[in-house]
């Protein structure tokens, strides 16, 4: 099978690998809070639907029971997030079946080709419950043999599109999106390009999921979005975006950087409602929904300083800006964000007139066909 | 599980990483041509040998086969070999069922959590016919859930101790390796401490291989050894071995590098005869031996420049010297043999008068209990 990323995907959009001090690994502080509070929901929804069908699926009188994750990243909130899972599968196991041989789980991490696995192989627990494997690939496309997976998870990946519609790109298309970064919910058009990206992206993940996880199987899906009616124009993060694609104008305007590639410049990030991700998963038809609940994560109300979100933004997105706009030019265009931040400190938090991205919680049951 | 081998291997005992001039990836030329010369044994041995219950394991209609590469490193022969071997199980099951739904391949490269996965999977054929993953641990323990994998293989790797024996670096022992640096085969007590390691080492293999193949399933191992009757101090490799030790010592007496550190020095590789090979697998008993053969591969009789066999030689055992003897001293270490060897190239590789390391291929069928 293909290996599509490299394809439609740049190479650096993984987060920034190894544990310095610039590292996703130590500046994914939010991320592990999100866990946190997705944990209780998690472990709950996995003892009420997940039913094993017989202490040995097959044959012999040995029980394998296969976990991916997919979009793990390097950080450490992948094996603690694990570690919740299997508790939850084992408790759930030895309730269901008393006396019966322990099962032995297998784990596999994935995310694109250019993550960082050797960080992520070095720094597996050291007594960890499970044989570890790593899988390089897109998920939106097949990662698995047929039917070899019991539960699926992915976690604060699902946002990132395989691309940017090319539309909001194309100075020709009514889609183009002039002087911003960011599909901020005000242009309709642009909003509709990046919405059908965003259902393209999904359906395909969810056939290639579909394909991969056993009948019965489930799949626990954490992902940031808007309440309903919220534009992300109007959130914290819609606004920090904005802020972000106004200095890199201001850079373009004193020549620091190109005019052509500020232009061409967007995130591929989609942040979707509650309802659109609904209809998608229900028009797929793959997967039945047990659970859609928004997360209330309170980080973001509270005031943090400008190099803890300078850190957080650069872990994440240091490798998108590079790929586009050079190797030259990262720290410049970090430095000018960071200066400019710590001048528009207040107008930027203005946390109190803020509405705030959400996490969604999902967790679903594959069909049996 | 426990994720052994950060206690008993030092870090640094993976391949040179990458691919640049010194990475085992550009270095490997050697092992690359015994590879096309196992090719063929294996092709006829997977045929002859492998046997498909029925097209489809489970109770689906799908057929998953999975592969495993113990000791897979970061280089390009790995999936050379794993194209061979594929190439071979499609055929024969083809052969076998007409018709049938077409077999899901998932491979596994397995090495230790040091080796550089991150080349791996950066080089990873675009077009590849199976589900990849990557797992990381030390193979003298398990690595996967029980009765998963229907064919393994090992190439190049089970010659590596999972560590020196301590009594030969042990003053105090008679079995003290004082003034050289490998298993030479001269001083008995010396040969006595690394066989018996190679036996609990290659026993711990076989055991944790034999939880994790199921009953009929294949194992081919190729793995460099010495002719019957043959001492490693008569084969080129040992005395090129013994060379580089007896630059170390001169180096030591020069105060380059710290006696103390020569004297703890000792190679973590262990030649065996067929012989001793058969007897151990044998013992063990999980495993039947459908072939075992001597293959014949003529590189190491044609004269070679000194260049070569320094870049060859500095691939592997780079990160061995580096972890023994620090990595200000590395250069300096490598340099210094190059040096001599330029000096003494014609009594060092009198290449009429040497024996030859061989290399065994052993295709090994998992009894069904």
């Amino acid at each position: 099978m293909e290996n599509g990323e490299t394809k439609t995907v740049p190479k650096s959009w993984a987060m920034v690998g190894g544990d310095g001090p610039r590292s996703y690994a130590q500046n994914s502080s939010y991320q592990r809070g999100v866990l946190d509070v997705a944990n209780e929901l998690m472990n709950e929804g996995i003892k009420e639907t997940l039913a094993f069908k017989s202490p040995c699926s097959d044959s012999s009188n040995i029980c394998t029971f296969r976990i991916a994750d997919f979009g793990c990243s390097a950080g450490p909130n992948t094996f603690l997030a694990m570690e919740k899972i299997i508790e939850a599968v084992e408790q759930k196991y030895h309730a269901q079946f008393q006396n019966s041989p322990p099962l032995e789980l297998q784990v596999f991490f994935n995310d694109v080709t250019t993550n960082d696995f050797n960080t992520l192989f070095k720094t597996l627990p050291f007594y960890q419950k499970y044989f570890a494997a790593g899988v390089p690939g897109t998920f939106y496309g097949r990662l698995f043999p047929k039917s070899t997976l019991h539960l699926a998870c992915s976690s604060y990946s699902l946002h990132w599109l395989s691309k940017v519609p090319e539309e909001v790109v194309d100075t020709k298309s009514p889609a183009w999106n002039k002087g911003s970064i960011q599909c901020s919910g005000t242009a309709k058009e642009v909003a509709k390009a990046y919405s059908a990206q965003f259902k393209t992206d999904m359906d395909n993940f969810l056939n290639a999921r579909a394909q991969e996880i056993i009948g019965g199987g489930l799949m626990v899906i954490i992902i940031p979005g808007l309440p309903d009616g919220i534009l992300m124009s109007q959130t914290g993060a819609g606004i920090f975006n904005d802020f972000f694609g106004s200095c890199l104008i201001d850079m373009a305007k004193l020549g620091v950087i190109s005019e052509e590639k500020v232009d061409s410049f967007n995130l591929p990030l989609y942040y979707s409602s509650a309802k659109e991700l609904e209809e998608i998963i229900k028009n797929n038809g793959h997967f039945c929904i047990e659970r859609l609940n928004m997360l209330n994560y309170p980080m973001m109300k509270r005031k943090l300083d400008v190099q803890f979100h300078i850190s957080q933004f650069r872990a994440i997105f240091q490798g998108l800006v590079e790929a586009h706009f050079g190797r030259d030019d990262v720290d410049k265009i970090f430095e000018y964000l960071a200066k400019k931040l710590a001048e528009n400190y207040d107008s930027v938090f203005n946390v109190a007139k803020h509405q705030h991205v959400v996490e969604h919680f999902i967790l679903l049951k594959r069909n049996i066909n």
